[in-house]
């Protein structure tokens, strides 16, 4: 039930058409119908640029065929993440426009030209190149949602000065995501150096002690550094998400 | 906004006091301010025997004895749940009729008498003498939340016979709290002797390998008896609440 | 040993042909072969309605086919749960009657009909997509178990409106079983919103720092609303026990 | 190092007052000393409207005063965290114009009036009342870094219409802190709601398998919304600083 | 119900004074009341030398002045463990014969003379002095249930040739308690060099990732060495008695 | 260097044979090399009944079978543990007469009769089916080491009646082995019930919260029960071992 | 911009080809550019007799040779750690001369003769042959890095004769690494045997509650013993490299 | 027994004072008392230059005293950690010219002069200032080893520039110890600068996820820098033990 619904039933208590008692009735229930009504409509504002996501982890490539095909009707561009090569293959075949990332495990069906929605650019930073898929996720995701994006591989503290090297790009962006396993430290050096928001995404790769990522996930929440805020392991899709948020222009 | 309100606003719009518009506006905000209105109501129900409640344990006996004050202008029950000694003694300087219990550290203001609203009775095992705090904390909820308790105190499963001794409670209940730290294991022989749903309470009584009561907890979650839930560690507050939920009488 | 046995012995006695001393003796060993006859006869009452039950998992399909098989001769209706789907197709060519749900990882054999023996309808929320598996072995269990049931899909917290929307179905539910993964927060909406028993499933969906349904769990346990209780991560089906058992009506 | 030093020593090669190898010889330390100067600069654009921030927790009430002392010089505000009463106290009898917030544990000396340096209004969500010290400590201090800051009290999920009365706040904030102890359920329903960024900080508030935070945390981590990033346990302090940060207006 | 009770209910079935039926409903209750008469007396050859016990922990010093009065009635030996130094005092004006220990934490009345009702001897091995507390807690309690004792103090593997120094003690005990905190490593080596059973016991002791004893359990429990089971973190009491069951001699 | 070669050299001093320097230097080294030969002497007599034993796990067919190429030499019966199907396979194919246990995991190749060194049985107790494997390798290690072995299979504290049914079993062992998964809580009423000292082990059978036997391990260690130890999570061998040595008759 | 480049620009300000205020914008990002120059450079010195080194885990066959080939086009000798057996039969091909040590997982390519640039010997004590892999690879990497290097198989901690039969080893070593599985207690008494640095490395070698190496890390960074310093579970390299830098003769 | 006492039993042999079978007798036990003679000498190499240690810890004042008095009797100088002010007090008391650092925890008693035995310095680097207190105890026990120490503080990686700065510290550092609590990034940093073996000390300052140092002992433990080693949680005492090894002049 929409506003213009809303407006229908009560002109017709108005004329007359509808009774009161009916009509308090209707409204009974509307509470619990109508909360997305009022608040949801973000979501139209947000799709402006935002593309429709899949989530392929848990689906066959049969249920992702079949979601994409609902979503290819409507004309947006789409995003399937945590999607495996088998199950890439297996949509390309349906759809040859489509690219298909490896590394990131992205799936991306582009209908309608990128914009840049944003404020500026989305940096990110990725310590090791064994934490790239998860950088090249929340890559791939920023700009689906419309946001410049510039990337930074190889950079990790135990080799500062190839961080310092690249003032430029630290100096220029909006909001910078890191991206780091094993001790998960270079979110601190970063936060030290810039003043914009950093999103620390740990990763899971290391072996031992580093737990799948907990070691690098329990270094970003007590960094020392300002500014500097956490998301789940391994989720480059929340990151960019998230970093989206912070990069588009407020409308007042 | 009460139903009351709604059918005033939607006469006012019948009878052309009310411009359509006016009142879609006022409708607009409806689904936030009412949703309380259409589905909180079964507190109406609930308060049927249910006394107010107080958390007692982040709060100075001052701030206490103003909540208190406020609930005792309503006239009904008062529980006041994990209670210092010396703040239950500021109260009892205030309610002289106040019932302490430093056990269970609760404080019991009776404005109106107790009343059996249950389907039966609940009954209470305590494992050992040191989980009693916890057993009387859900013993002293339970009746003041109307129902019949009945308890059980030191049959822990190391002596197996003081438990089977107890044939006619067991099988008298209509669900069971079971209150044990250190193994956690009263559940599991428990729920295989009767067929009532059993609420485990696990306790953070034992020391080293228990870990305050996390032992108790794992062993409570993976009882191989079926017909067992469980509740946070020591929260005989919320298993005696649960408990309620499934004794009270339905009135369909 | 059954109370005809019993009776045969103390007749014997009583009529000299069993002398005091070996009544004593045969006597003596009762309290152990006997509990059983005494207090697990509520079995017998459970009986009524209950499915024969085979946990399937750590179970050959030719052991599983043999349990089978004995608990076909009683007459009884069979649930085999957590059953791979191997397993259930070699099942499938023994009993093609049998009704294998890939889906809950049930095989069920239905010998005689369902029939409702419940105070009311057992309703079955599933936060997402993904924790379906667990809702579904619920749904399957408390169907077996004689119990009306209702299913609830995909109303997480991320979209509240989408759980609002369904009113009617929370209000109408004797008891409620929420399946939830992730941050496993639904429970405690849930738990707000009405007045009737909610047993809380934690699922293993999720990745890095969910830890297989670690953080669903500890975030059902420290709910803060009310009735609620919680069960293993993905315990469907101790989830439909219990609430079988709230469910159920007393026969005084 | 500075820029106007630099300048002066490349002028010293220019008129021949200092030869090359000495010149390189100075600035071959150049790298490590001057690191500072070049990019912590932006130290002087944050200096706007920044306070100065002592860590209270770990220090005696004279090291706090002294430190104090030295700022005061400098005409910047002040705010000290973690500041216990007693500490909070002798600060006091020092700088008699001092506010002490004894629940947030903060002690502000204001030597210049506040500003409004933000895009819009910071918006602070607090679960429940045990909460509050932590969402207090995020309120002063975003307050302290010139930004406008909402508050809302006791809008835990366990009564979610208490949080859907306050669309306006909702919908007005350009960033929102959400504070939340036990299940930390609370970010994930704001998440669902709004199209902006969502800071959560769980709080060690809870007891038993709520592990001092641990709870919160992880439920936070793994919310199924999406926008939402977690600082460390009971960290008010970061996530107002975070919240500063993307609230701040780009000069570009 | 012991052995003469039932003795006399046949023989009033046998001689008519009671019914069949009668005899029928009496015995229906015995195997929940009855199993403690038909096994529960291992205690009575049990109490040959085993003291009576009481847990000091959670008790008041009256509670267990009371407790103690009782089992001074029947002439047995009085043990009572975790008792603090303000109980013990209390205990002591009470009995003036009684033994405080207050490094073991122990109060033993000592009312009939000890026995040597054991195979050998116990041997008592103690890694560091900071490990006494908890060795001497086994000592004394394995005193008060009749073995012979011998203790060994600081002998930790970091000083193997301690250890080696006392090949006579180690040869001739008949089981090994290992009392060790740390990395609870002297189990292994001891177990390497001896063939009777070793019981091990991790304590408390050390700091950081010591974890209040849980490095020191898991290294006693993934020990290489063979014939070593252990017991709970600092649980010197358990160990002992474990030992005593382990020496006692057989009566075949 | 055994007693025979430090007599010959002593003798070679006393006879003038050997300078004291050069006896001194040859006996410098002996504490190192002689340790083994003073106490590791055990081993022999340890061996009286003993098998040679070989942890299957981490071998290579090939490997294993060279290893019991040379243990065959000896004469002894050969055990071992952990080896799977198809390594088995290739013993068998060796070792013709070697007896193969699949469930048990074991390979025994048995050279010399079986005889009874114990002082009494070794009861092995399997709280549920799935625990079999861990209880059958208990079952076989220890008959290797010359034990006489007696197992009750399906005696899970939720049927508690099903253990007291074997009173005989309980009241005749000389020590008790007690193997169970998910709660772990039958070791406790075990304890409870005999005097004879009962080592439990934990094993990895469960699912959720139970932690890969986790859950079962803590709540061993925490046993209300006196009188019994625990082994590793799944260590039925390392159980056997340690039940051997309390069993085993001593020679004084 | 080396040391070089500095000078030439210098010079081109003396003498006028350059102004200042172009030097000055020149010299502006040297800190981030230059911080490798001066200080990284001890890679060159360390890079006397230290191979390049690729970590093959994360890497597939043909990654890993296009990075060799670039690296023996400089002659240095290659080590290729975590490398599987498969991915070093694709590189044997390419080159015949590598050396595939398959237990320690590594592949190496020798272009230039070792060399031996320590102050001793590194000795490496492996507790058991399942620990043997981790072992390996430090030797190996040792090795490569131009070290003498001496290892133990086999001397755990439950046979302790076994390790004190080689004093010389023991004695003539500079550091020694020390390789242990499940309780990790062998540093514990090597570091009491020693005066040199003892690095400690857990291995994942174990079940149940040995956690993945978990019980060892924790045992060895608990050790009671002076010296020793841990690096993460199952990091052979690590170790060495640490070693390496120890064992370094200095060059003042 | 020393070498000397071995002689004359040789002697006694030889000349016929002592027979072969009495010899053979005292030499049996050999292997347990003179470990320590051959192998701990190495004690007395250490002891140049070595105090007498005690950890005040776990000892009460008295036993300090009574332990220090038998140091100072030989001379030795004297280091007490861990002890806190009312026992620092009391030892001043007795010993006036003791030294006590109340950050540190440390009493230092010098009664001879240091002495420079390394082969460089030592530098000790601290985070933050929190971490001080750990550092401090490094540097005190460094120096009462005969180190030559330098101490950086609050140089952490949030403001890497305060690192850099401090070149010729760390290029002249023979092995350096590094402190940090919170994320414990620090160590990397360093690793990465310097080619010395770098020591990294995790302590508990921090709150909430840092668990009491757990993450930054997680994060040092998965340092992806090379040459790192790590040691317990605030164990400084440990790392500048295992520094004063590395630093110690080989005499070869």
């Amino acid at each position: 039930m929409d506003s213009n619904d809303l407006k229908h039933l009560l002109t017709a208590i108005q004329t007359g058409d509808l009774s009161v008692d009916e009509g308090l009735d209707r409204l009974r229930r509307l509470p619990f119908e109508d909360v997305g009504e009022a608040m949801i409509d973000h979501h139209r504002a947000l799709r402006q640029g935002v593309p429709e996501v899949v989530l392929g982890e848990s689906k066959t490539a049969e249920q992702i065929a079949t979601i994409v095909q609902h979503m290819v009707a409507h004309g947006d561009n789409v995003l399937v993440t945590r999607i495996s090569s088998d199950k890439a293959e297996f949509l390309s075949n349906n759809y040859p426009n489509g690219e298909h990332d490896p590394l990131a495990k992205t799936f991306i069906l582009q209908q309608k030209p990128f914009d840049d929605l944003g404020l500026g650019k989305i940096l990110i930073i990725c310590a090791g190149t064994s934490d790239l898929p998860v950088a090249r996720e929340a890559a791939n995701t920023a700009r689906m949602f419309n946001n410049l994006v510039e990337e930074l591989v190889d950079v990790g503290v135990a080799g500062i000065h190839r961080l310092l090297a690249h003032t430029d790009a630290l100096l220029e962006a909006t909001v910078i995501i890191v991206v780091a396993g094993m001790e998960g430290a270079l979110p601190s050096v970063v936060g030290g150096l810039v003043d914009v928001p950093v999103i620390a995404v740990p990763t899971s790769v290391g072996y031992g002690a580093s737990f799948n990522g907990i070691a690098a996930l329990l270094g970003m929440l007590n960094s020392c550094a300002g500014g500097i805020t956490v998301v789940n392991i391994d989720n480059g899709f929340g990151a960019a998400f998230a970093a989206t948020r912070i990069n588009r222009k407020k409308t007042a």
